[in-house]
């Protein structure tokens, strides 16, 4: 098998995009084939990383967290490989991105709706990132749509 | 039982955010619980609306995609329900998030590379949407970390 994705790679995405807990078989099923296909392009598409994760997309607000967005940009003399493995650390930091355009780096974090406690976290993450030229702060208030794919 | 999230509720969410197609069996051994409880929990988790989705998280790059991520700041004036409405049924949006601060709405649009397209697909969607100040296009290049609680 090469890294090519394939038609039927791209269909078992779109349902596990839609439903990450499908079980080989149901997978299976639907897509007319075996069991024993769906687990082996399923294992290729894992180890290639193009799946990077399979999780749960949760309601912050009734778990008690706060969910913001920091859409940061640096200096362009910034080092940003040397910041990342600093930011990766940090367990307040949920998602780091890499990214052009507006923002050259965009975080996500997962906080207390504490105001002031949320203040010091995004505080002392700012400060990990030298050369900020701008930081736009953006509170998630309500998810009103999520698709992957 | 009550809307409350339990103890056993936030362990079922932490685990399912790290691996969503662990089994109820698997999350019942790892919490020395059993496997009903599992199962009545995490039923009451999806009816609560406190788990909104089982997904998986692609990398977009080898799927042949691009992603872009679109900070929406609109005047005070306008009636984002309305706005949401319309949004919710353009395909190219896959992500919708209401939101307070730099941005009053945050898009996400899964798109093809070849940028004409891409722009023309931008230019729709920021189109639908009356009164924008400001608009904020930031392409992601590179997931680097992805957890959810």
């Amino acid at each position: 098998m090469s890294n090519k994705i394939t038609d039927i790679d791209m269909r078992i995405m779109k349902l596990l995009s839609k439903n990450a807990r499908l079980t080989y078989k149901e997978l299976a099923e639907i897509l007319g084939t075996t069991r024993q296909r769906i687990s082996r392009r399923t294992d290729k598409l894992e180890r290639n990383g193009v799946i990077l994760k399979y999780t749960v997309i949760p309601n912050y607000d009734v778990l008690g967290y706060v969910h913001v967005i920091l859409g940061i940009t640096v200096k362009p003399s910034v080092d940003l490989d040397e910041v990342l493995n600093v930011l990766k650390e940090d367990e307040n930091i949920k998602i780091i991105q890499r990214s052009l355009g507006s923002h050259s780096l965009v975080l996500h974090i997962v906080g207390p709706k504490d105001m002031k406690e949320l203040e010091k976290i995004i505080s002392e993450v700012s400060k990990k990132i030298p050369g900020i030229d701008k930081l736009d702060i953006t509170f998630v208030t309500e998810t009103v749509k999520f698709e992957v794919l």
